[in-house]
């Protein structure tokens, strides 16, 4: 057993999958949830995700070894902020967020010395949202990235890197920046290009849309309430994702335009040997 | 019992499941499988996609009621005028090619009065190819499009489009200019994005490329031999979707720039309403 008391706050799909994952494996004895629907808490109580539901977040956090952040990441900072003062003497805090710069930008010049916080962001989840889309093994073989600083103590490092790997995930670290990056690129571009692509879409083609469209845009029915702000967060490194992507798309239009198959052979055969590389 | 004798150039992915699903179903007495390498043509053939393997183009179709070709879309107009000439009188001619106007044209003013062709494109594959990924149920509940012109008997369209449905697929009329219109969208357009994409992801970054990327990308490990020759014939169509999705992306962009959440929320919410409405 590596914890005493974990609370999640935010007990949706990667919240309920935290814990899930945390009972099954048995690596803590208790699992607080907090939320703002209790109706909702109480589901995630009857799936098995918490053993309580609490609605006030101080009260939720109060005897915690262990606080992770599966909200929305416009609120993960303020609420973390707002949570630690209640925290008892110790007690570690992290995330889930798809987001890293601003959120641990935010905290880093006003958290209270008595708790550590260490950025976290679980590359899983789905398109699907709510506990009910959940399972205990949604980080099994997949990485969570870890954004330490300068701040960051190795002890709270090892136990935060300890923990994801207890739920079965391999961890990474990289600075926030850096994770902005590269989500901007693997994540926050190919939803925004899946949401361009569905967007324009006419509805008298949609019987036309077949494997190929519905793979292409499926994360599109991502919740826009998440991902707002994740664009909000990481516009820039986004923007820059688009650029390069622009680029590549020029090129395709020279190609189509001149009639060059060579030039479009090899930019076809550059996505597929990358795609290739990736597997399944 | 729909036919006496099915002849099917190119066993590949379509070609085999074509043999596949006429057999399963009973729907012809034999089948012959036109292709150029003996050994492929014996593994469709020990897979029970195809009944005799024929090198031979003349010789494969002499005697058949219905000839499928479901070879690359820069072959097929050329190899179904060589064949024509060796059918014998009141044969039927299709096609599985993902493009139409250009095939379309090409045969019109060359085919002998003695057969007749109908354009088709069955809207069912795979980024994997050949026979081995090929299987009876590919076309169930699935379109294809047929793509009749004036010069079409209604006979010779009636008796496609059933040799279709009784493959389990469901038909749809377009003329070969709308097909092409539509199928840029649906089909050739995201295929184009996917290969963008994955060509420029750096490598130092694949082990972050999560389901999302994965599932955005996966058409891109389609074989770039078949689909340079598709955007070759669909160029027009290809960059006019083209144009559309760059307006998009342009809106996406003026509202990362502006920082508007409310117009990125809106874009998400125009691009998930559409995705929805696709399900699965």
């Amino acid at each position: 057993m590596l914890l005493q008391n974990l609370t999640i706050v935010g007990v949706g799909l990667i919240g309920g999958a935290i814990g899930l994952a945390a009972k099954k494996r048995g690596i803590v004895r208790r699992v607080v949830g907090v939320g703002r629907d209790l109706g909702r808490l109480e589901e995630a109580r009857r799936l098995g995700a918490i053993d309580e539901s609490v609605l006030d977040l101080a009260a939720g956090v109060r005897t915690a070894d262990l606080v992770v952040f599966a909200t929305p990441v416009d609120r993960i900072a303020e609420q973390i902020l707002d949570a630690a003062a209640s925290c008892q003497a110790g007690a570690l805090i992290t995330d889930a967020g798809s987001t890293k710069g601003a959120i641990v930008q935010a905290i880093a010049a006003r958290l209270p010395a008595h708790v550590q916080f260490v950025g976290g962001h679980p590359l899983a989840g789905s398109e699907k949202k709510g506990v009910e889309h959940a399972h205990a093994d949604l980080f099994v073989n997949r990485w969570t990235v870890l954004t330490p600083t300068d701040k960051t103590s190795a002890d709270a490092l090892q136990r935060v890197s300890a923990f994801w790997q207890a739920l079965g995930s391999r961890v990474r670290l990289m600075t926030p920046v850096e994770h902005d990056r590269a989500l901007a690129m693997t994540s926050h571009l190919p939803h925004l290009l899946a949401a361009a692509l569905a967007g324009i879409l006419s509805s008298d083609w949609t019987e036309l849309a077949a494997t190929g469209f519905r793979d292409t845009t499926r994360i599109a029915g991502g919740d826009p309430t998440l991902w707002t702000p994740i664009f909000e967060h990481n516009r820039a490194a986004v923007l820059a994702a688009l650029d390069q992507l622009e680029d590549r798309l020029c090129a395709f239009r020279q190609a189509l335009v001149s009639g060059d198959a060579s030039m479009i052979d090899q930019l076809l055969t550059q996505g597929k040997r990358m795609r290739d590389a990736l597997a399944s």
